[in-house]
This record gives structure tokens, C-alpha cells and sequence, in this order.
């Protein structure tokens, strides 16, 4: 089950412009930062409602942050939708004949379990789903 | 003041197909299409947690929508974050130097009075902000 729109990443050239950016826009200050190194980004995460406002600067010339400025320019990058338990989504997704980039779930930014269903299968849109990692969860993997 | 992401706005070619994909991946049926002449486009609804996924489908070949995905592809087109005040909120963020499309609030799907803010200003993400018409509104407009 999705329960909501968790968060939506947005690739930017140099966070520090975007984050003043996103503080006058948005009227709050970013409330976090966060290096995720095995994906060559640097995050910066807003709160807005229930939802968060990601940056994702890219710390490396191949990551893939910085293919997509490099192919379409900053802009949003992903919709991520908080599920109650991913590997039952994933499941049920890969039942509805979406192609997973990510089969299995892996370890994002923001202390959560992530995985991708690629654009090619949702019109154009990449969707991450996540879920909080509990200590249920730590168990289980 | 900024609530919440109310809706994001996700260019699609066929809005039937498109519907049938959302409600395979977000698990709910569309809740309402909804036609906005003025601007070309069909409209589709979607409703996660508290935020929309609104489905834009061009009607006309010169529309906004058909020529963001001439140019882009199929994908997300814009954020709408909900605004307690939408003229108030207009006027912070010209003083704050954004580059506003709408200086003035107009009518759009789903009895709001949207106003976009250019991507020039804003590192290449189309911003709307919206605001439910009340009977308060509708009296001071």
C-alpha cells in the first residue's frame, strides 16, 4: 500500500545556491544534509506538510545525477512514494508488469529502504519507492 | 505560508492509458477528469495520502502540455504546493526575485486559483502554487 508522496528529488548543479533558493522559496531552511556516497550525491532535504522537498547534487562526473543534468538540465528527478512494505510492492509491481531497476530494496539517504521502477514502464516517471528502516525491518534483512 | 505539496503535474501523451497505469501503480482508480478548455489540457486526478497526482493530457496541438513534451518527453511538468494566500504569497516572492508567469491568480482544474513561478528562477522546476476558492475568495475577486 502507498500511504503518501514521501518526497520528491530534484537534481540541482551546486546545493548551496539551491538551497537558498528553496529557503526563500519555500519560507524553511533545509533541515539536513547528507552525503550518500555510493551514489556520488549530496542531499539536502525540506520539510512541506507531510512530504519533503530532496536536492541532489551530484559529487561525481558519472553519477547518475550528473547524466541527467547533463541530458535534460535540473529539474525533478523523482517521485518518491512511502510504501508500508516494500518487498511486498516490489512484488505486486513486478506482478503488474512495471520493470524494476531494483528488485531488491537497498539503503538510500534519510535513513530509509529504497528501490526504483524505471521510467520506461510509468510513462516517463521515475518513482522510487521507500520505507523507514525499523528495527523490525533490521531484523528481517 | 506554504502547506503542503497539493498536486504534481505529470505531462502524459494518452490520458486512458495513463489512468490505467496509475491506478496499477498507486493502487486507486482516478477520482476525477476534469477539462480546462482555457489551457488545452484534460486533467485526471489521483489521490496519495494528502497530496494529488494530476495527469495533464494536451487537447490541442499548440498547448503547453503538447509542447513540454515535444520538447522533454512524458514526465513530471510541475509541483503545486497549496498556499493559505495565494496573492500575499505572490507578492513575497517577487520581492524575493522570483520570476512570476501569473502575477495575478487564475482560474484553474479543481476549484483553485493557481499562479505559476517561472523555472528560470527557480533551477528549471515549474512552481504553481494554489489555493482552494472559498466564498471569501470568490467575494474579494
Amino acid at each position: 500500500m502507498i500511504n503518501k508522496i514521501e518526497h520528491l528529488g530534484i537534481a540541482v548543479h551546486n546545493i548551496e545556491e539551491a538551497n537558498q533558493m528553496y529557503e526563500k522559496l519555500l519560507g524553511v531552511a533545509s533541515y539536513k544534509q547528507e552525503l550518500v556516497e555510493e551514489q556520488g550525491v549530496l542531499t539536502s532535504f525540506f520539510k512541506v506538510g507531510k512530504s519533503k522537498i530532496e536536492l541532489l547534487a551530484s559529487t561525481e562526473d558519472d553519477s547518475p545525477i550528473s547524466k541527467f543534468i547533463a541530458k535534460r538540465g535540473e529539474g525533478i528527478h523523482h517521485i518518491a512514494f512511502e510504501v508500508e512494505d516494500i518487498k511486498k510492492e516490489l512484488k505486486r509491481l513486478q506482478s503488474e508488469g512495471f520493470q524494476l531497476i531494483d528488485k531488491v530494496p537497498k539503503k538510500g539517504a534519510d535513513n530509509k529502504l529504497i528501490a526504483f521502477v524505471h521510467p520506461k514502464s510509468t510513462n516517463g516517471t521515475l518513482i522510487e519507492l521507500c520505507q523507514e528502516i525499523s528495527g523490525n525491518i533490521a531484523k528481517s534483512t
